[in-house]
């Protein structure tokens, strides 16, 4: 994502939703590219298991120079936070992961101010975190649904990036994603909340109003997007209507990630001979 | 697991770290029972996945009546714990997950009380908590390692006693599980991580220290279980030198755990009719 500059505002209608950027054509894969997406998503998900017990390993060794990832993600409802999470998160240890949903703050979290919570809530060295929504609510929905003032949330744009610089520069990947689903594809996985019922719980009728405000959402990511993208923690939009795209372009993402981080497995801080010999001895 | 009283240490020698109870035999599976396990691990994830979102979507609608699920494991150096959370917990949707693991107390930690850092772990209603090592190595490391004089120690069974039956009260179900190997299969264990750079940083001196101390834990740990074994937190111990079959043992447990809570999707609680109608009326 790299809009010309902070203040044109990321063209949402542009990205079609139901594209597949990246994904290389049938011809080189000789596959349905369904199909071949979700078995990279299966391998892929194993590299990142290892990325992720290195990046633990390594803090676990030598806390002071160990480094964390963390993951934004955002989307308009029935975006698919959940399933990408299940499906790209779950494929790492549990052991490693720190998972954070966040809804609406209480009056203890307002607060501390917008950020509180957030600062709480990062990932502690050497884990992969992940924010179900995040500190970008607080210029999403507090915008459109007017929970305060413009003069409150607009120099919340500046704080968010001082705020992301900090955390970059004390060691955590920041990758931030935008999970862009159509208005079509919205209205049938609501539809599906309202049919299946296992889903009826997922469903909430506020979420018809967040979609009666569909544009003055698009307009609130399309400025945030813009004026939060930058070198050290970028903005992504990923096209969503396609679950298996959206796990695929997810996972590829989170490697590049970890690549750019360049791990490996730590070198003992302890004699490994005269371990091995001891533990010989002990027959 | 239940011994005749609690004044009588549970035989850990009695139980075959190799061993696989419950398993049913080749004749009545057809297959290999490595195969058939590590099939059964899968199929039963998707059991367990589906419960813990039942868990989750009823804590969601009504908080005051959700219930959480706390699995304890403790096991010796190599025992496999962190292996077990990555199978059996792995199946589970990362986000309602709530994995603690448990090292020695910092100083601030130990001024609360053994069971201070424990509270504060506990799942949130909904969530499926994990405890990687917990309260119980205040009996069982400080007991053998002597950090604390007896009059300290032997007054836990009873507290922890008293705590488990809180939690369980409070609507969390309780399975303490201790992972079961052979001395030779934690050498062999130990080998490994000396040997795989991949797992030297798994390996930790001191573990050559606790090996040494084998069956002083082994008596800590029969006591343990025979004093802290209840109906409402009952102690499983599974043997666990083959992996395949620990984690078809522990899955299974889980399942059982689950079973008991009867949970089921919750019904929606705003008019599902209506807020179909208004979502077709939009487009």
């Amino acid at each position: 994502m790299r809009s010309e500059s902070p203040d044109v505002p990321i063209d949402l209608d542009a990205i079609d939703p139901r594209s597949t950027p990246g994904l290389p054509g049938h011809k080189v894969t000789g596959k349905d590219p369904k199909l071949w997406a979700r078995a990279e998503v299966e391998r892929i998900g194993g590299e990142l298991a290892t990325q992720q017990e290195m990046l633990f390993a390594q803090a676990a060794v030598d806390p002071g120079q160990g480094r964390s990832v963390l993951l934004v993600l955002q989307a308009m409802d029935c975006g698919g936070k959940d399933g990408a999470v299940k499906r790209v998160a779950g494929a790492m240890n549990p052991l490693g992961l720190h998972i954070k949903a966040f809804g609406p703050p209480t009056s203890q979290e307002r607060r501390g101010g917008f950020l509180w919570r957030i600062r709480k809530a990062l990932p502690p060295v050497g884990y992969v975190g992940v924010f179900n929504r995040s500190h970008y609510e607080d210029v999403l929905v507090v915008r459109v649904n007017g929970l305060a003032p413009e003069s409150v949330w607009r120099p919340r744009y500046e704080k968010i990036n001082e705020f992301e610089r900090e955390v970059v520069e004390g060691g955590t990947a920041v990758v931030k994603v935008m999970l862009h689903i159509s208005r079509d594809e919205q209205r049938k996985r609501l539809m599906q909340r309202l049919v299946d019922p296992a889903k009826h719980w997922k469903f909430n009728p506020d979420d018809l109003d967040s979609r009666a405000r569909w544009d003055d959402y698009h307009a609130a990511y399309a400025e945030a997007l813009a004026r939060c993208d930058s070198d050290s923690a970028p903005w992504y939009v990923l096209p969503a209507d396609r679950k298996w795209y959206r796990d695929w372009a997810l996972s590829h993402l989170l490697r590049q990630t970890f690549a750019d981080l360049k791990l490996s497995y730590p070198q003992p801080d302890y004699d490994l001979a005269a371990q091995r010999r001891r533990l010989e001895a002990d027959g």
